[in-house]
This record gives C-alpha cells, structure tokens and sequence, in this order.
C-alpha cells in the first residue's frame, strides 16, 4: 500500500476537538459582541472573481492570492480565486445590493481568507478572520471610527485573557500633514516604512534611516519626538498640538483622533487604549483612523488585528462614494497566541453530560430511550455506548467523554430504575 | 470608468442580512442538537493535497474538483484543491491523529463544501453541509446508525418547519442479497440505477429498464414487489421477509434494518421514518445502511441529506480498520427549498434593540456612553445613528433598524433624562 501523507497542508490550522471547542466559544463571543454592538452579520463566497478580488490589489496581495481552476462543467464562469480578506468582497456586495440595504450599513463578516505566503509560525495561509465594518453613503461621521474599535476590543476582552488588550491608535491625516507640514511629502513612502520598522529596529538605526534620505537635522529632531509619541489621550494629544505646525490636515488628524479617543473614554475603555504615532498600517487606502489591537504583555508577536478609515470602499466597482471604517481581529493568529502563552484559564470540561452504557444489544432500546428522555428534559448532552466491549473497557471510555455514566442491564430494564455514576 | 460585474460567481449563495440572519439561526439549532447528541465538533482545512481528496474519489468528483493554483510562496507544497466534502478529509483527520481519539469517534462537521458542476437551480457550487459520523476502530455496532440518522433528524424538527421531516431508509445488504438470491449480480450496477432512478420514470418505464437486461420474468415481478417496498417498520419488513429468498446477506440486511427503525421508533422518531427500498445512495463505498432526508409535502425538490454505512472510512490511507457510519443535512439546499416554498414561520425581527439617536454631535459622548451602558446593563443590542443628517432622516433610519429608538438633545443631556420610543 503507498504510503499517504495525511498530514494537513503547511500553514492550515487543524485542531484537536477539546481545541476546537475552545476556539469555538471564542468565535461564538466575538459574533455575539459584534452583534450587540449592532452590527448585521454576512456571509460573501469564499471563491469570487479575480477581477474584483485584485480590482485594487497589488504588490504582495497579487502574489499571494489562491487561484482557482475552473472545472469541465464551470468553464464559462469568470476567472476565479480565493478571497484574501473581507473587505474586497463586502465592497462587490455593497455596490450590488446597495438597494437592499439601510446606510450606514452596519455589518460584520465571520470566516476564514486565505493567501498563500510563506510558511512561518503562528501565520497561516487559510485564517479566521473577524470583521466589522460601518459604511456611509456620501459621508460618515467620525463617531463610526469608535465603533469598529470598540466592538473588536469587547470581543477579546470578553475573553478574559490573561493578559490585557490594547488598541493602539493613530490617524493616516496627522502623518501627512506632518510630512506637509515639514515639506517631506516627497518622501512619504520611505518614511512611513521606516516609522512603521521603527519598533523592530534600534533608534539608532531608525536615525539613520532618516539621515539617509537627507532630512534636513530640525526635521529629523521632530520627526523622531513624533515617533516616540505614545500614551493616553492628554498626553498624546498636547504632544502633537506642541509641535504647532500651522498644517490644516494636521490639525483636522489631531482633532479626529482627540473625538475617537473621547468617545472610547466614553464606552468605558480608557484602559484598552493608547495614541501611537508609529501605527501606520501600510495598506495605501487608509485615509484616516488608524489602529492596530495587541497584547501588551506579549509586544513580540505583533499585533492581532487592526483596522481603519477609507474614504472610498468601492472606487473601483463604482462611481458612487461609500466611504468606510472597519477592525478586524485575526483570530487564528489570536488563537494561537492564547495557546502558545496558555492565555486562558481553561478547566477542561468533558463534552458530555451523560453517557449512558447498555450491557448488552438486549438494553440497546431502553438506553436510547432513556438518552432520548434526558436530551428533551433536561436538554443534556447524552451519548449511548453501544460499543461490544466488555463492560470495564466501555466505563473507561465513557469516563472519558462524560461526566456522569449510566449503566444499563436487564435489572434495571426490568426495575425502570438506575444509578448515576459520577466520574 | 470600466463597469465591473458586481454580482456573485454563478452558483454561490449570497444573501441579504435579514436572510443571513434565519439561514444562521438554523445552523446554530444544527450544532446545537448535535452537540447534545454527544457529537464533537471539528473543522478540517478547505484547502486539501489533491491526492488525499482524489484518492477514492472517481466519476463526477474528479470533474468537479477545484483544483488550486500554487503562488510562488506555496510553490514547494503538495497539489492542492477544495475539499468536496467532509468525509475525505475526515478520513485523513482520523488516521492522523487517531492517538488522540477516543473511539467510537462521535464527530460533527459544519462548514462549506465545494463541487463546480453544471449550474442548476437550487444546487450550489460552494454549499453549507453539516455531517455527522461515527468511527470506529475495528467494528461498530448497528446502534450507531441509528444515532446518525437521528441526530440530523432532530435538527432539522427543531426548525418547526411548515413541512415534515423523513427518513428514507433501506440498507444495501438487502439490495446486494436480493441479486444475489436472484442470480443477478451481474447486472447488479445497472439495476441499482434503475432503481435510483425508478421515482424520476413511471412504472412502465422502470419495467422497460429491467426487461432490457433480459430479467427472466419471474425475477422481474420479485424486483417490481421489492420496489415499490416502502412504508413503517412492520409492513416493510414483513414484506421483505415474506420474499424469503434464503440468501444470508438478505436476510443480515432485513435484520439490520428492524434494529435501525426500532431504535429510531425507541428515539421517539417512528413518525419521522419509513423504510424505502427505492434508496440506493449512488456511493459505491456504502456497505450498509442507507438513507435519505426528505420533505415528502415536497418531493418534487429531490432529498436534503441523507448518509449511510461504510465499512472502511480511510482504506486508500492505512491499513487499519476504521468502520464508519454517517449523515448529512445539505443546509444550502434545504435553505433553498426553505425560502423557495416559505416553509418557515418567520416574523421578521429588527436586530437592533435600541437606537440612540443624538441631535448633533454634541450629543455623540453622552449618546455613546448610553449605549455602552444598555450593552453591559441589559445585554442589549444598541447601535448610535451618528449620521449628519437631520433629526427625520436619521429617525426614519432608526426604525427601519431599531424596535426603539432614544432621542439625545441637550436638554436629556442636562437632566440625564431621556424618553423611550417604540417604532
């Protein structure tokens, strides 16, 4: 017989069932905070046009993406390929089913995307990602940009992790009109990498990074204090109004993340909230708000999601203007995190309430009806052992995936009367 | 600007968030009743090796299968493609990680399947199925193919729909030991597909079919009888018995197919249960037990799921003996068939408890505070209409959402007082 490998492909999570229950009730939470937070969740295909997946895409995403080939019976289907992340096909849903929905359209999407990047620990190619997204018609207000910080926020502290969560906060128009403001905007690419290298690196080696692209010495001083701007809302916000640099963009960034702090404070997550000005998240369609959520404890393995503000969802399917704001948690990332660090105080429960353990096939219909009867009364959890092992062999195995056996033989057949044993 | 199709890939199912909102109630009730019946959830990657899904598979799969393109990053993988259901990967799964499995392994699987065949109405290239299976290592009683036959039932009772739930039953022992008896194994792949296909002809279509093959005449009117077999426990297995055809493997067929309804009937199911001889279940891997789930007010629409028995779950991938019994609720399709004939009681439920609406932006702290509140206090689903517009507009959004509404001007500002509104 060949030998198969039946391992599952490098880079897909596959868990054992105790793990999958876990990661199960972390999803459940996280759907159930979206949803009371008002958001309508929805479901687009996993598999969907090339040419609307890469309609904006570029650079790594073009490089990653899964194509698909179309089969015998598909073959005049479009060109196909796996979706990369939810906001591409929620911006083909919007324009096609603008009609149906009320705006802003309030939505979150729950599923795995998939790119084909090299394998590396704790990233994987298929990955659970969990989504909130506000989308305006013609305008939406600054308030939203709260909002899809918050929800994924109270989803993972719903968890109850063993260590905090922080979101991170920054705003794309306070780095440009820094860069306007000290004339640089030539230079706005490089610089936004380095600010975003900036906490891999040393400060000496971010320093030169900016000598290098001759920076005038003033500027540099100022751009490094920007850099190193981090903290609550006060402190943030009068760190950068002290640089006073008379940039209107500037200000309007400033003004937008002093409202989105505020209202955070509001909702009661002082705490889980800092401004950072080297948050930049590099995809060029953020225009505003910028966040990234992480484990402060755990600043070595990055952040587990993130988001922002685009002016325009859909300015390749459409002429019409959709501005937008979504947070994203990457929960497979997440997840394995929390497992990797043991983040969470798990006492394993055994799936099971009852296992109810017939002798012989001769009690086989009592003990159905009897797990039957528990299931509809007392809406448990019952299995029935019908295994034809010995009785030891048969305890030993329920022992396993219940809390409380039954055993079932003629007498108690015969009675209607039985014991519950607790293991 | 170039017009770009906005609308899904043909044969995907995409809906609108009310629609979303019922097809996600009854996956959950799925889960739900599977995991009280003693299932474990497990969820195996989409993406597979091309040569674990096409290992067994033949026929119609291979020319379904999506195959997917390597990128450049993956290129050092193994061949991949989209798993086309959970069984494959389920045989891999066990034979991976067998030592960590108790066995008989209870297993639930819920998640979307891929299969690009012909466009039709009411069948999906990408589709929800949620299989349950049951493995064992070395045998497994008949006991367990009740339990997969109820458990799918369960769920789908729980949706209370305007239509009943059945099960078909037969069991390919019976259909193997009548040709046998008969001496007519021969042809025993073309009669199994008159069978198959004896409800879609009339009578005489299906006797033309059978004399074709050159059935002695005799045989021809046992095989009509044994057709039109179908009906509650007593009278089909009388029936059935009453052929007394002396073959070992009929009679082990007959006797399993009792064992099954009875603990069915045991289960409280007997008015969800026929035996019908007409099932055949095309999967040539299915060594007993066979079923199917219909909606008999709704033949017409074909079957929502069904399953069966087969006596070596992953034969193609080792060498030990993993006998296995499952079922299947097509979720997609029977959605389909759910919206398609208004099978569901549905009122129409605002998703939204409270909107709280401020006047101007002013209002946005307190507004947002408020609804943070109502979230922790009352486990309530609040959203904040923070458009721009005016108070109608922004009113008239909050109804079409919200089962109330609160108004925040100034003066609730002031009193922390404010009014509830029902829409």
């Amino acid at each position: 017989m060949k030998k198969i490998n039946t391992s599952p492909i490098s880079g897909m999570q596959e868990l054992l069932p105790p793990t999958q229950a876990i990661f199960e009730q972390l999803k459940s939470k996280i759907a159930e905070v979206y949803h009371r937070h008002g958001f309508l969740n929805i479901e687009t295909p996993i598999i969907d046009r090339t040419e609307i997946l890469l309609a904006k895409a570029g650079g790594d995403t073009e490089k990653q993406i899964y194509k698909v080939v179309k089969t015998a019976e598909t073959a005049d289907d479009a060109d196909q390929a796996l979706r990369f992340d939810h906001t591409v096909p929620l911006a083909r849903y919007v324009v096609e089913h603008e009609q149906h929905l009320a705006f802003p359209f309030q939505v979150s999407q729950i599923g795995r995307n998939f790119r084909g990047e090299r394998a590396q620990k704790g990233r994987f190619r298929e990955f659970y990602q969990c989504d909130v997204d506000i989308i305006g018609r013609g305008q939406l207000p600054i308030y939203y940009d709260a909002e899809v910080i918050a929800a994924p926020l109270e989803a993972i502290k719903s968890f109850r992790l063993k260590s905090k969560v922080v979101a991170r906060i920054s705003n794309r128009k306070i780095l440009n009109g820094l860069l306007e403001g000290l004339n640089l905007q030539n230079n706005a690419d490089e610089i936004f990498s380095i600010i975003d290298h900036s906490e891999k690196v040393s400060p000496e080696e971010t320093h030169v990074a900016l000598e290098d692209l001759e920076t005038p010495s003033a500027d540099l001083a100022i751009l490094e204090a920007f850099i190193k701007t981090s903290g609550d809302r006060n402190f943030v916000i009068n760190k950068l109004r002290a640089l006073d640099l008379g940039n209107e963009t500037f200000i309007e960034g400033i003004n937008e993340l002093e409202s989105v702090m505020l209202l955070l404070e509001a909702m009661g997550l002082k705490d889980n909230i800092e401004g950072d000005m080297r948050i930049v998240r590099g995809l060029d369609y953020y225009t505003g708000t910028v966040f990234e959520f992480c484990l402060p404890d755990y600043k070595q393995v990055g952040s587990v999601g993130g988001g922002g503000r685009y002016e325009n969802l859909a300015d390749y399917f459409t002429e019409q203007k959709f501005p937008g704001v979504g947070g994203s948690i990457g929960l497979s990332r997440l997840f394995y995190i929390i497992t990797e660090y043991n983040l969470l105080d798990v006492h394993e429960k055994k799936p099971i309430d009852y296992a109810i353990i017939p002798i012989s096939d001769k009690e086989f219909v009592y003990a159905t009806r009897l797990a039957a009867d528990l299931r509809r009364t007392e809406k448990c959890t019952t299995t029935v052992v019908a295994t034809d092992k010995k009785l030891g062999p048969k305890l030993s195995y329920a022992a396993k995936i219940a809390k409380r056996g039954i055993v079932i033989g003629e007498k108690e057949v015969k009675t209607n009367k039985y014991q519950i044993k607790e293991f």
